[in-house]
């Protein structure tokens, strides 16, 4: 915090270390009463396996032994474009991220989908869009700055900014749990994304860029090549600046983004309500990783909804300990994968709410 | 159908032969026009993954190129009891096959809380449960016989029986699909099931008993090499009877069980109505191995919905070409994993009815 200069940085990083010193760790024993009461469920011990981790997590979270209903669930779509989309890492044009957005707020993407399959609530945050949206009534329409400069050359944002990044994430979370939310969803829309989020991933992790740079949403070999390069190139740069290891604000930053540090906030707002948030893809777990720099103890509030193709993704998920529920080979990022595994989390806690025990049931256990 | 000597097995046989030669094989082309739909959805080509190839199965099973909604799903729980309990294969008493389908019809089994969660339709059968069960709505109350012989010693049942059990899964699917049902879902309940499941995929697959014998609900060493020795008597004493390699009914009869037989038969059903079905783990990948000996083609129309733990159902999966949707450590059968499958394939068919394309959402292609 003594590292910010101006007036206004100080006013929102003081506000998101506020939040972060707010969240609870979870200890092992948290779950014991949820454990105890699998037990008693009509059905071998262990049988449902990540269903039932699933309900355990569940139940510490809220400070329960058996959980409250995860739902409703709310997505949040958080939108950023990026200055590093001038090197050529994308084949889509950077307009494209402004169209999604109103495709989201038309309710024609698969997000929108797979939110409607679910009775899920769709908000879309325009956390830092190349260019000026119109207002809608399904859009958050307050981005920090009209995208990031390009973190191969130069820092993505100021440190002021990257807090306000993750501030505008923390207030959705608050707006979406007050406005009866019990289950988030993080979502993502920024042609280019992949690139910082690699690059987030890789100076975190400690992985090679040759290792973890991925296709994003479809490049060839010279595009993917230059790709890995500009990563290269921008943890150079990161480990000329004085960003320190453990330094998430800084490290967001540097490397950007906007929605990615926002992404961060919704983790960590999450976690301050107690309210369990399922991670997307590649963008959102660099996100989470983000969040983990600020607050380690956000991570026991965490769901990895899927397992991405960017081998990225596995690396971050592998830093968070966190085993994903699905594996579909999903690259399209939108919050898709969270939301195609929400309905898995919202019958594991059903699971503990409504089973009947082998008493009530007149069920003999293996032991009769 | 020559083999047959009486004349009530060989009018069940003859339905069921019937009903299997209704069946369409599917072509790859089937699926064309579903995959040119695909490419013009908003959202990078391929990036959704397992989502795509099933939304095209989907609309190839339909005849279309955008499939019908696979909704409401309904749940089909098949219950007997297996001879072969007595040689102490598991170690839960035999009555809890009966007070489990008590359980289902009282609503408060996983089953029931899974199926509830995604809007879906429950019945359970009574294909074979070794004691009288009492009437209730949501059972099918038609046993075949009170429970199979012990698969060790002599055939679980006779032919006949086996193409009745059969047809019993033929005919509740016709019924579930004339109520509305657009999509089928296999489940199991048979204390010691998985010692037949796993004989009848050892019988199909070739693999050695050895290696994909399970722990079923939770067996220790002991009793894992007794299952395995009863298993590979079974096997022994198949190959001292007449039947033959491509014998589904004749592998039924030898090996049992009455619900695994019903289980081949709603995928039968549900594929000569063209609707999908999906399948839950190991128990019911010998169903679907039984049905593929009826009818190779019957493949086309099923969904993997998990990878049971069991090593029985990874063979299985394997001789089916099936790649399963879910892989959660799930060991507990009664359709659990279909059920939890179900709002994925629900959202594979929304997908391709509701999303926006290129054209109508303004949206730059990549190409462009």
């Amino acid at each position: 915090m003594s590292e910010s200069a101006s007036d206004e940085p100080r006013n929102a990083e003081d506000q998101v270390i506020g939040v972060a010193d707010s969240i609870v760790e979870l200890r092992t024993e948290d779950g014991d009463g949820a454990r105890a009461h699998q037990l008693n469920l009509t059905k071998p011990p262990g049988s449902l396996g990540q269903l039932e981790s699933l309900g355990v997590q569940l139940a510490a979270i809220a400070g329960t032994s058996v959980p409250p209903l995860a739902e409703p669930g709310a997505i949040a779509v958080f939108a950023g474009d990026h200055g590093v989309h001038a090197e050529g890492v994308s084949p889509w044009p950077q307009e494209v991220t402004a169209q999604m957005v109103l495709n989201f707020c038309a309710g024609g993407a698969a997000i929108n989908v797979i939110g409607r399959a679910n009775d899920n609530k769709l908000v879309v945050v325009n956390a830092g869009v190349a260019i000026p949206l119109p207002d809608h009534q399904l859009l958050r329409n307050t981005p920090i700055r009209q995208g990031t400069a390009n973190l191969r050359l130069e820092p993505a944002m100021s440190r002021a900014e990257a807090a306000e990044a993750i501030m505008l994430g923390i207030e959705t979370a608050n707006e979406l749990v007050s406005s009866g939310a019990r289950c988030l969803m993080t979502g993502d829309m920024g042609i280019g994304n992949t690139t910082p989020s690699a690059a987030i991933i890789a100076a975190v992790t400690g992985q090679d860029p040759r290792q973890i740079t991925g296709r994003g949403t479809g490049i060839d070999d010279a595009t993917l090549d230059l790709k890995t390069k500009v990563i290269q190139d921008a943890l150079v740069r990161l480990s000329e600046t004085d960003c320190q290891s453990g330094d998430g604000l800084g490290l967001l930053s540097e490397i950007g983004g906007l929605e990615i540090g926002a992404i961060a906030g919704l983790c960590l707002g999450g976690a301050s309500l107690r309210v369990p948030v399922i991670l997307d893809g590649v963008i959102s777990v660099a996100g989470a990783l983000l969040a983990q720099q600020i607050q380690p103890a956000v991570v026991d509030y965490l769901v990895a909804g899927h397992r991405s193709v960017e081998p990225a993704a596995t690396a971050a998920l592998a830093h968070l300990e966190l085993e994903p529920i699905l594996e579909m080979d999903l690259r399209l990022g939108e919050g898709s994968g969270a939301g195609l595994a929400y309905p898995i989390v919202r019958t594991a806690a059903r699971i503990m709410v409504e089973m009947a025990t082998f008493e009530s049931a007149s069920i003999d256990s293996n032991d009769g």
